[in-house]
């Protein structure tokens, strides 16, 4: 990505208070590439804590909510330029509107909202403001993730027969929410989370990256909603078979009660002449199995790997990067359409791979329609 | 195991001529542990055919068909004690109880029958003889899957939720039943076969392995069979959704278009206190997660691996066992089986793993089952 | 790390130009934690190069050398608080001298000096001046490697015996110092590696990271350098066996012409009671292997891993750090020993686990002792 | 291979009584393709356990010593095709020459002796009665250690630089022989090992094993000798570096006190134009990194494994065969070469890779070169 602008981008935040998990991934990722200066922000509900947190992060312009900060930065004679959403599930709609309405583009955590309504209503917003909206379901900035697009999309495995997807993890397996802890506290409370648990917390991670990866388009799903901790509000366990246009199929599961899983996002893509696996754990990594010869390993900025995933990575072969870089390239990606459009310029094709507001809603949809099939014998829903 | 008995015992095998696979593996297997002497058989339906390759494999007794072999091993003064069968799946059925008939002990490869009829048959043939029937679902011969049976049925991982249970391979992703390939066509033709290609080729071992470790009893299935090869007449590809009773749940996927897979067989359990994954491919190891604590690698004859499982171990820690040692542990289980019947006396527990006609059975249920579901929009289908 | 002091500290850079790798990775890293502003830099021995490039990474306070660097910052209001050094290894001696003349901290890239006798004469430089000298071996900040420092250093493996480091690369197993490759080039002339090649380049960090991780005083090293690229100036490849104070030992290997390895720095440590290893590609994980016990997998921030190196942890287990994050890790270090010193307070412990110009000083004493025993017939050599 | 005898081979065996690993692991290795039968044994020092033992395993012809049983089947009408011998280290000698004498073939358990001098003595008796002899450097049957050699030897990865090769155990971290432990008593007695301990046990493997897939002609080493265990009699960790003839490198290391390695067998080997890498524990698999392409994981049986090694293979791809099928292997190839000259035709071409007695004097040279090494300052001792 090159750029003629002598400028950071200047970033706000809303969410992401002290103890918040993927407020200080996002104010990191943005760091890395050093694109953004984060100069505004509504860190928390709780104006005072808002306050002393912003200080303690060197954050100049400090909010008490996000509308005075929506309404306040619109104004601003050198405004943010982009608005980083990282507060629970269902505070994404509202916000995200109140800074479209403000003129200013987004980046939002994903899900993308709690319900289908409010996706397509932001989708709608979106549209008519004609400003940049990325969701960061953030695998989709693995280098290797995009290799494997880039393989499955020119043709490289064939056309896609099966997938195989999984995210799994263990930490949800005894009722930590009660225990006191935040993360798992609003994760399993449908008030904060939407009706979905595990399902929209990480199945929506391993649905997006199977889209992402293949390029196909989902038809229908059959679904299978588990709770296996006793007293849990929502699902810890999605089980889920797919079917995509043009024949296509996958199984997707995920979970939270798998004990011994931490972050397994595990993508494997059987197409007619080829196949392709990817593990998020040590995801410098595809293995790439052309039909009749043997496996190989593809490696980050290594033999064999073409341009396009390249873009994302900034060490050489061997020097692991891992989830702060991926979600860095989504801030990257949506640095470089911010400068574009500020310079009358195309973006760099790679920088468009950065998830959009249609993926958000697809997320949500995937949701809806998971919830809906498992709710009714597991019968076959359709996606679209 | 030990015993009194002071020669090896006699097997006869029917099925396993030139060019079969698992013909071969079932002599290697009853060779390896030295309990067994090969001393008659019907290799081929080509009685010719089948002379000339005893005489190669120097067995004494050759017969031109199972039927006279029964026959006359029924009058011979040191008759078989055993049979292998050997045959593809449609011809297990009267083979075995013709020998049932002749008083005759039966090792029968799997799976069982190509319908529940003849399986159910089969079973009250063995209930009403009293002789001892064993299928070779092989993979419960591997030492480190009897150890994670051990595991689970004590109580080491806690009540079962969650079962991951995949068999995959790739080498019928083109259409190779129409180049010649023995062991692709007699597997892709319903004649041959029965109902179901990948479903009851290898799906069934999935299933097997999965029931067999945890000790639970299948109760419904939702299902998707594919056929993705064009043309081909059988399903090669199978995805199911499982419900336990006591409200374990499994994700089964089976496939024989899965590129880059060979044989892997692969399976993932969570309870409630931890979780024991195993690969077939690299059998000598599982690792076991206990819930709150770092995950441990077990290995075939080391550290903190019980007694039982130990029986099927012949070498020391380190050196690889594989899938002649396992399928050998079914033949050292019969033959205690055997033994001990011989000699009045209780088997040893561990020869008792040794799968029986109930397995087989609950195979071929399976196996309607799935056809039905996935007939059906993937409805929940009865397992029992 | 806590801190009371109200802005990030004033980072200075010499070297790092464009097209430098290691410059962009020091400037990647101490952005990470956000405890850092870069405010001036020479970048580059070519004053209108160093100019351009500060002004495309914004960095205010351009210079046309180290040495105007350092005498303009002593006497500037705000003066950097540090300086990194990242030129090739004959420039940082002087540049070192000059800034610890200025009354600046330093953070000087590996090897320390081309030379022991400029190394003890920096040592000397630090002892007297009392400034704060970090060394970026940066396996160090590893938070795993940390954690196997924890362990063998608490007694969890015993008294060390045997230690394998290797350090394999294969980048330059052809003359790619003949293609216009910069980063090849400068690593095999003599006049800027100094006369140690693979050695020097990180057969040193594999050095490091073994005595970092045992704490174990090395005494004599046989040695076997290699040069297998023919017409190349430096060694490519490195054997060494080592002598550690209290009897353990080790094997170290490096090559630079390993094809198929790309950053594999591995490290065994085995103890009377239990082992370690770690992989530098995977970073995430130790292998812990207690006497009698199943081998363990000990995961960043998981279970079984205590408190100090998860200092160096940002993100939940299976969320996979990199190489960014260790060698912010060191940034942060340093930063904590700025402010401690700044606010006149004790340093954090984990801090201190920062390399110094005495771990520098080791490493130029083992590059010196390899030297002297490959041309001696592989002698055993002191190092100490 | 093929053969027109019609019967199976006549096997004899000394060693290898009750308790004795690697008797079992030779019965069962020639049993396992079926073409031995074994029919004479002088089991065990003692003539009674011997009788009993033999008994149970039912083998025909006992004999209370192994001179008795040589002279007795040089007069046999249907005498012994060859003796497999298989007792501790210090009796190799003596028997095989006994056998010799008696015009049979040999099979000898490795190392060949405990000194040079009886090794040069075998030699010369072999090479005097044109009698076949094998030795069982056991991993050399390994068919993907077959396919490495044939790599290499064809020239596919280049001129080799650098090997390295490991053989790590850790039973004998605690001084286990004190213990009455059967297999560690004798292998840490000089009286039963000779003077090499780990060193003759299986850093001889790890040397045998390099040697066999380059194919390369070692010529001096410089090796340092440890016992880490307090009171052990004989060494038990091996670090060694290496000169071949053209060049080539190599570092071995070799130990029984390395806690959490099992049988580590572990072989690297690097050349101008790529490398192969191959563990015994997960022994169906090699990987291949060809110079500038990803690496490739070859797979037993799989796509791009050659005509030869092939040989050794008896399972699809994906079916793991391990150590007893490698060990097989050793004896189908003296099957053949004994049937080839029984029929007077040339034996194939693969079954001459089984090791013979000159590999077996190499070996003993190379045990008495490390030991002189090691006693000399680890000072470079020629080799050949």
């Amino acid at each position: 990505m090159s750029t003629k602008l002598n400028r950071r981008l200047r970033l706000g935040m809303v969410g992401g208070g002290p103890g918040a998990f993927i407020g200080a991934v996002h104010r990191a990722a943005a760091r890395l590439d050093d694109r953004f200066e984060l100069v505004a922000a509504a860190l928390s509900s709780d104006a005072e804590k808002s306050r002393a947190y912003a200080s303690e992060l060197r954050i100049p312009r400090v909010y008490s909510s996000f509308q005075e900060m929506a309404d306040a930065e619109a104004k601003h004679p050198e405004p943010i330029d982009v608005v980083a959403i990282v507060t629970p599930n269902h505070m994404h709609h509202p916000i995200a509107k109140a800074f479209l309405a403000a003129g200013i583009h987004v980046m939002c955590d994903k899900p993308l909202t709690t319900n289908l309504t409010d996706a397509d209503d932001l989708a709608a917003a979106v549209a008519s403001t004609g400003l940049i909206f990325g969701v960061t379901q953030s695998y989709s900035g693995y280098p290797m993730v995009r290799q494997m697009r880039e393989i499955v999309t020119t043709g490289g495995i064939g056309a896609v027969r099966m997938i195989q997807a999984e995210y799994a993890q263990g930490w949800l397996a005894t009722k930590l929410e009660d225990t006191g802890a935040k993360q798992a506290a609003w994760r399993t409370d449908p008030a904060k989370s939407g009706p979905a648990g595990c399902l929209g917390d990480i199945a929506t991670h391993a649905f997006h990256t199977a889209c992402f990866i293949t390029g196909l388009k989902p038809k229908e799903v059959a679904a299978d909603l588990s709770t296996f901790v006793e007293g849990r509000r929502l699902d810890d366990n999605v089980q889920a078979m797919l079917h995509f246009e043009g024949g296509a199929k996958a199984s997707l599961w995920s979970s939270q009660i798998a004990i011994g899983e931490e972050n397994n996002l595990n993508i494997r893509v059987y197409g007619e002449k080829g196949s392709l696996t990817w593990h998020q754990e040590n995801p410098n990594y595809v293995q790439h199995a052309p039909l009749g010869e043997p496996t190989r390993i593809l490696t980050r900025g290594g033999a064999g790997v073409t341009a396009s995933p390249a873009a994302g990575t900034r060490l050489p072969t061997g020097h692991p990067e891992g989830y702060f870089e991926a979600f860095a390239t989504l801030y990257s990606d949506i640095a470089e359409q911010i400068v574009a459009r500020l310079e009358g310029r195309e973006a760099d094709a790679s920088s468009r791979l950065l998830p959009t507001v249609a993926d958000g809603v697809a997320g949500v949809r995937f949701i809806e329609a998971v919830l809906k099939s498992s709710a009714n014998a597991s019968a076959w829903t359709p996606l679209s």
